[in-house]
């Protein structure tokens, strides 16, 4: 049967009906043809609008082969990392006439596959895509590329699918982060590292080792733990730090959260910040700028990300996909009260 | 022409070719037809999937008139309140065995009718809508009703649609927040509102207004001051209540992110909180708690309505769509530093 027939679906001859019109005309009116008065065309699609025919996916796919509607499969929308990376995206996108619609796969690469078929189905122009900490497979994409659909990645991107890959240089930002504690006069600095598997986390850790390399300061052990960051990551980090006979002068958090759970931890301890110890976070939170003392961070440019994953997908949608890759700076070092030298 | 035919389409036909058996063979196991095995139908399902044809919208609307996808359209992400409202939404969902795609409006109208008009075309099974706050006009709901198509409404709602409605008592939330403010001790105390033409707004002043009344306390020119609760809202109305002869000792903020604004802004006065100003905000965000001094809050039960929501509009799926209307308590006064009488 044709999707015509689909209980409950509006079809040309309800609009034809409705307006005393046959539903050839309606056809014609619907897919602007010149033989028909603009009159006509605009009463039929105020018609069809308001039965909810235009917007039907089938219909609109069968006049023109698009749905005007680009798909984001992110990790969480909590974040404001992500929510910043999404204004970007639905700024760029409004601009150009598409709609986007939005999934979170809450770090599961199982969501993620299922929702790679939700957008598929939605029949997406194209994917915006940041991929869970877990994602190793990616052939959940294949759906995308077989049909040319193209699928732009930013921030925790794969290689092994074809199109544009929009990247913060987390390495630097590792690295800027513990440059600055050791420019504060921090001679035993930590790091609370994400999940090495992660290579954002990786990269990050890699800026930190090298930052005290290039500075003739030791890594102690202990001192670099590698962790999921959840809230219970963060305090035992703190706990074994703390109870440590030379405790950490310097702490670099890999997240903005754990950054915020450190702090606070610390301060429950009766721990001094800055004076007895500076704390800096890779990324950066509202909140960061309300704690007393404020938290310095490096602030990664979620916005510009998302405004760029997106202009380099309808770069693909109109011109044909094709690899790109763009590494950007982290912003900027947001130098608060935590890591001020007193 | 039929979708089938659509260019760069999937078709029957495609996997047939791949397996080397009957088009019809291929739609019977799509259909899990009896009278195909097991191994075949697995075969076909990997072949489809793999080629993206099973995760087609057309075929799979063909063979079950379902999508099991839920549509959820809300004003943004980045607030606490709708990220806790989405997982609620996400958890009940996938427990029943539904995908969600979400889009943000930005509190702009005309993106709300974009957004119906795309989940139409998504051909979403059910809808969870949170209005904007200058939503009035309701008909572009109307493409669901016509289709019966259930519309869940949660927060900010409209009775002109059929259909659940969650809402949150936000007459207690704005009593309980002020009462809390006189039991200290607070004798003049100010209320930063929302837009009056938000029912959530005005609820909450209406509960700050009875209070008063209730403990024959004074509401004072200038005490009330209504606005869209920017950043620049809060400033200007700690700017004018600062400078009063009779400043207030207590201020009720109508959101958390006002609170958090009006907090640091009284502080960076130097005005020692909560020794000479109590401050309490109606909702909660992660900052509250890291802020010094911690900022009291009426928590909203985000999460629960969220979870409300899609139960209800789950039941409405499977039984055909039917008005209810849930009112949840705030869920806890959240006592914290900057309302403790010292």
């Amino acid at each position: 049967m044709s999707p015509k027939e689909k209980k409950g679906e509006i079809t040309i001859n309800d609009i034809a009906k409705e307006l005393n019109i046959s539903p050839s005309t309606v056809s014609r009116a619907l897919n602007d043809n010149a033989k028909i008065s603009e009159a006509t065309k605009n009463k039929v699609k105020a018609v069809a609008r308001d039965l909810g025919y235009e917007l039907n996916l089938v219909a609109s796919s069968l006049s023109k082969n698009k749905t005007n509607v680009i798909g984001v499969i992110i990790p969480h929308l909590g974040s404001q990392f992500f929510a910043k990376a999404l204004s970007g995206i639905q700024e760029v996108a409004r601009d150009n006439g598409y709609n986007v619609i939005i999934s979170q796969t809450n770090e599961s690469v199982q969501q993620e596959v299922e929702m790679t078929r939700v957008m598929n189905s939605a029949r997406v122009d194209g994917l915006v895509c940041c991929l869970t900490m877990e994602t190793d497979n990616v052939d959940h994409f294949n759906v995308f590329v077989k049909k040319s659909i193209p699928v732009a990645m930013f921030d925790r991107v794969s290689y092994a699918v074809p199109g544009p890959k929009i990247v913060v240089d987390n390495y630097e930002a590792g690295y800027v982060a513990t440059e600055h504690l050791i420019n504060l006069g921090c001679k035993r600095i930590a790091h609370l590292a994400g999940v090495v598997s992660s290579k954002v986390f990786e990269e990050r850790s890699e800026g930190f080792k090298d930052a005290l390399k290039k500075h003739s300061l030791p890594l102690l052990s202990q001192f670099l733990l590698s962790s999921d960051l959840t809230e219970q990551d963060a305090r035992d980090a703190v706990r074994l730090w703390m109870n440590l006979p030379q405790r950490p002068d310097g702490i670099v958090a890999a997240s903005a959260s754990s950054g915020l759970i450190i702090a606070s931890a610390v301060k429950a301890l009766g721990i001094k910040l800055p004076e007895e110890l500076s704390i800096i976070s890779l990324g950066n939170e509202r909140c960061n700028e309300f704690v007393t003392p404020s938290l310095s961070a490096v602030d990664m440019p979620g916005y510009e990300m998302g405004k760029a994953a997106v202009t380099q997908l309808i770069k693909c949608i109109n011109d044909g996909v094709s690899d790109s890759s763009i590494t950007l700076k982290p912003i900027q070092l947001l130098i608060r009260n935590s890591s001020f030298k007193h």
